[in-house]
């Protein structure tokens, strides 16, 4: 499985990733999945992938043909709105699933892939896409800040408490590696290093990224800290009745 | 769905379970998912469902029907084990879901249900299992002290964190609200009122019981500490390099 989180808030997107990929248990190994592309001053995206790994990688590869073919039908740096460059992803994600329907059939297995695409392209507004396997995608909202494909569930609590469209591009980014942290601990299917891009509105140049180990000083600082006080804020939750008169609960 | 969740400690079991069900989301309902039976001095179980709610109440009608059938195979009274006891609902569910299997088969829809039961049997140890739909269980051990059902991951990331063999009953129950709430924030298909249940070992009386809506004062308020209690711990995090030389993200 896979764990990918764009996250938008007034000032930019957040989108961070993590690097496990899996074809059961015997097949375990890591993998990038985050793409940045940056055309300083033009456009600036970014494409997160889960799912069938093979159709993502033929989906990056065929990204790559096209930026290098003068005749391709379209490329990353087409369109004037970030929707079309979600549509030539969606399209481009449909195609190589057909290549192989049938044996994909056959083998009762699934091709499908995720993607999020985040960026912007110059004079329009930053956005982030989630693109189904269908070839169709959703954009963020504002009540609706964030977007996430893979092993979304167990990070979403601490995104539902803490994201909000003022929260600042930092606390957002915390509460990235926060949320994939969480999701790292409870599934083993989705593992480090978790990959964080942050991207400032309008600076159309290429975005912060970081690349976190378990080793890294800032993601076992961040760890320790949330341990550390998610026991505190434990610690002080309100005692039952029994517990105020220092009583047992079997005298409840 | 459903979230229900089973914490063994080493003073006895929590137990807690949330009462929203649905069949679509234009059959939303609310209904407790949590048994209690008890035989003081003799036998204490609990028994949580979840999934096809048919198949979860024709259980609990057979198991009042044999406990007043004095020519029963098997009831809730027997067995020296409460493993046997598991076994028994086991065999419940399967014959409930081949009764109907067929006509569920052409409509394309499940009557599995999952259950989880816990107790004791006067001279036994405390126990608590996982009842599949195909009517085999799982206990639960030193490494894995807790069992859950229905909507699992929104709530996993808290326990993996606080829960142990050693934790207190009463954290176990406290850890248990919040697993409930976290989950309650993030999924509309599962709701309050949540019910909690608490047996101390060898106490072979009615475990405490309390059903929290959201206006009782107990969730009320542990909600709202734990809600200022992250935010207080997210507040701590570390920074990132450039916040600390009050440098911006676009200086990096």
């Amino acid at each position: 499985m896979t764990y990918c989180l764009a996250v938008k808030v007034n000032r930019g997107l957040v989108l961070a990733s993590d690097s496990r990929t899996n074809a059961g248990v015997d097949h375990v190994a890591t993998y990038s999945k985050m793409r940045r592309y940056c055309w300083p001053g033009e456009r600036v995206c970014v494409l997160m992938t889960s799912g069938s790994l093979a159709t993502s990688q033929a989906v990056l590869n065929a990204i790559n043909r096209d930026l290098n073919d003068p005749e391709a039908e379209f490329d990353l740096r087409q369109g004037k709105q970030l929707y079309e460059v979600a549509q030539y992803i969606g399209k481009l994600s449909q195609r190589e699933q057909q290549l192989h329907a049938k044996g994909m059939e056959k083998s009762n297995t699934s091709a499908e892939s995720n993607f999020i695409l985040g960026g912007q392209i110059n004079g329009q507004a930053t956005e982030i896409f989630h693109i189904y396997p269908q070839g169709n995608f959703i954009s963020a909202s504002e009540d609706t800040p964030y977007l996430q494909i893979g092993e979304t569930k167990y990070g979403k609590p601490i995104l539902d408490r803490i994201i909000a469209k003022s929260t600042t591009l930092e606390d957002a980014a915390r509460c990235a590696l926060v949320s994939l942290d969480s999701t790292i601990r409870s599934n083993i299917s989705v593992g480090p290093p978790i990959e964080l891009a942050i991207y400032e509105n309008d600076s159309l140049e290429a975005p912060f990224h970081n690349s976190y180990s378990l080793n890294s000083p800032m993601y076992k600082s961040t760890q320790k800290q949330w341990t550390d006080g998610l026991r505190k804020a434990f610690d002080q939750l309100p005692r039952f009745e029994w517990e105020k008169n220092q009583d047992s609960l079997t005298n409840k």
